[in-house]
């Protein structure tokens, strides 16, 4: 609460590259392209691909600058390892984590995003956007982190660990503006489960998503059991939760967990564009009908976060669950 | 239910184009193809593609013509927005407005479309069949109808139109025996929206679907909060409620608000063919079969529509949701 | 419970092409595509993909004569029309029946497969492989012998026969293992029905999935009438129950009935292999994973089960309803 007034972060002055962490570009003046999906069926593109690519390729360095570019443009920030930014009707969250590899998740980020989540939700704003810096989206819980803290305390920390998770994921569940989720790269574990509490989900064909919770001997979380077999259906929901399979971009909006599939070069501008498009609707509209979506929704799916979360400390308060979970990450960790 | 004996239409005379409207042809004599998905992988198909587009186009000026065929050739016609035709072992409800343009729904049009559905319930037919007259399928609420009724009398009429509503939907959700869904052109809107209340739904390729709700200042209406998530999963459900997203006849079939899709010249046929062969089932089995496929759902589908059309109706009375409405629709009138 | 001990049957000892029936043999030695799709996808496959074909028919005359090895070689083999198999980690159960044509269900092998499920379910195996011997993986319920016993005694085995039915469906709800299930040909009816009620779907390029029960005069069993509205959307789920739509597998996996499509000649390997990479899982996972993903439904597939039981023995109770299958299974009895 006390954060509410922090929230409210300059834009960073137009540096010609700003689109490549989804930013405040005029869009109106870039080449804009069709959908990912009539681009790749037209036939002699052998040119703009190219083209595309190098732009790409140069984006990504850029995208390595930019990451301190926006630090040092904002005079009051408050978050360590994401980066919120208020834009032209809409609140823009971006998981930028210093203290830990691709974007995984700790308690402290999970509790940055609540704290994030819960100003956005007060504020102005008509909806939020929520994406990441870098080439990954977001890896999931940090293993490095859970070993490092279970080994020391496993009953202290397995309610720790889960109790923050369970905060994080209801804080989705709860929040009544549209979220819009931009998935630049990898989306794995808990970076992955969390897009079906997200409203419209666009992904860069770059983008790839897997959950194997079962392979590292964790049970799932985010809601996965539940909104994974809803969305995907049972068979393909447990391929990823007991198999560890993957899903390309292409497959996952197939299936359903995406709503659609951008080239990357082009990606951060088509996200902008109908974000602000978006941003147009009546604030009211907007969330009167996210409420009708998820009204039947809501009290279920908080059950289940109840539930999964509650499995995981039990997993992690026995010593064969932790012992288990433990040789795992560490082989994991040395293949890694 | 004074309309019950008034419902048996004459066939017509076979003109030879009936088939534009779906109506009685023997379909054993024209040359039948294949599910449009083999057709379209197979690869040598300059010729017939070209000679079907020939066709098509000949269809639909005969469908013009037809549409005031079929009313010259109705006895006792009760029906002004639609037609009705009592077939072998089927009823079907054809959308053929006159008083609005591109089948848009009214309240008097949505009313007719609820006495014929009372009438199909209890004659001896086994299953319904709807389809549309014309090159549109339906273009979901009409939008000049509300402007001029909404400004006149706002409370008043806010309630009587999502009244209308409420009882048209309903119609759908408690209707017991197998409804099939023919879509020949566009479907949007509220035209849209019943769709996953049907039971079977083929689309002819030049068919699209489109609720741009957010976008028109409207909440979701027919359902379509609750089926679209379940049926598209959340993301695309929200990109059509939120964005406005258009499904092609194939997206929305790989995405499941369609069963299967068929070439435009041999829909007609392809829809009797199939729909005959459905009811020379037995009654009983139908019925009993859609009573149990539909059991679990029926409560919640009715609950979700209270709450939409309720949602609505708010929306309408207050002053800022109105002239929003107003504002955009006026807008969208100009454009056009 | 009696037979909790006779479950152990030696493993037939490696005669090189057990693996067409996914048996147990070193994958690490065969050569192991990708997933089909991505195998499909590419360019040029010519020369592999004849020398494919060959292979997958010398294994389709070896898997006739294995299915007379695999009884020779078992010991102590308390089934008749089943195999049960004791693998490292799980428990393999295969449809061979002899006692009636393409592995169709009677009661007796239903309450076979009942008793194998009992027993996986207190075994030391952490899942359970559920697939078929011979080119069918299971056509359903068994015609002929439904004609006969039916017109024998209506009431009574109307009632013995759908009792036999719920409790082969109920073993499937309440089983708390993983199922994974491997489709190697066609699945009609009840065969088809059950797929959702198991939780991993892999399927042959060969497989093919139909349930034509209001054509066939049967009222949906299995837990269909919900699961496929559920999975496959409402519209093509009545397709295939109203009209015997038929589903290739590559259909079936885009729409989510399947989790994966496999070339048949290397099916068995790719299946083995990822089974047993499954089984190197933690058990208390696997299942505890299992009871999240399942915990909201079960009570709920229970009601459908009973419903869909209740409503088939009211229609074979029934005079007309009898008459009404027994013209149309002596039909198509002719027909075959």
């Amino acid at each position: 609460m006390r954060y509410r007034n922090a929230t409210k972060v300059h834009k960073i002055p137009s540096s010609g590259r700003a689109d490549e962490i989804l930013g405040d570009i005029d869009v109106r003046e870039a080449p804009i392209m069709n959908e990912l999906g009539s681009a790749l069926s037209n036939g002699g593109l052998n040119l703009p691909s190219v083209k595309r690519k190098l732009v790409g390729e140069n984006g990504y360095v850029f995208d390595k600058r930019l990451r301190y570019n926006v630090r040092q443009n904002e005079s009051n920030c408050r978050y360590r390892d994401i980066v919120v930014r208020k834009e032209d009707g809409f609140t823009h969250i971006l998981l930028s984590s210093q203290t830990s590899a691709n974007n995984a998740l700790t308690p402290e980020i999970m509790k940055e995003v609540c704290r994030a989540l819960g100003n956005a939700a007060v504020d102005s704003s008509k909806l939020l956007l929520l994406s990441a810096v870098g080439g990954v989206f977001c890896s999931g819980l940090d293993r490095t982190y859970l070993i490092g803290r279970l080994s020391k305390d496993r009953r202290k920390e397995s309610c720790r660990i889960t109790e923050t998770i369970r905060d994080f994921v209801k804080a989705f569940i709860q929040f009544k503006k549209p979220i819009v989720v931009a998935i630049n790269g990898p989306a794995l574990g808990l970076g992955a489960s969390i897009l079906p509490l997200c409203d419209v989900v666009w992904a860069s064909e770059k983008a790839w998503f897997q959950t194997p919770c079962a392979t590292v001997r964790l049970t799932p979380v985010g809601c996965a059991s539940y909104t994974f077999p809803q969305i995907l259906g049972v068979a393909l929901a447990n391929e990823m939760l007991f198999c560890g399979r993957k899903l390309t971009a292409q497959e996952a909006c197939g299936r359903g967990l995406v709503s659609q599939v951008f080239w990357p070069s082009t990606f951060s501008q088509e996200v902008m564009l109908r974000v602000k498009e978006m941003a147009t609707c009546s604030a009211v509209v907007l969330e009167e009908s996210k409420g009708l979506v998820r009204s039947f929704l809501k009290s279920l799916l908080e059950e289940v976060n109840e539930r999964e979360c509650q499995m995981l400390r039990q997993l992690w308060s026995s010593t064969k669950g932790l012992d288990s979970l433990f040789s795992c990450l560490q082989d994991k960790i040395h293949e890694g």
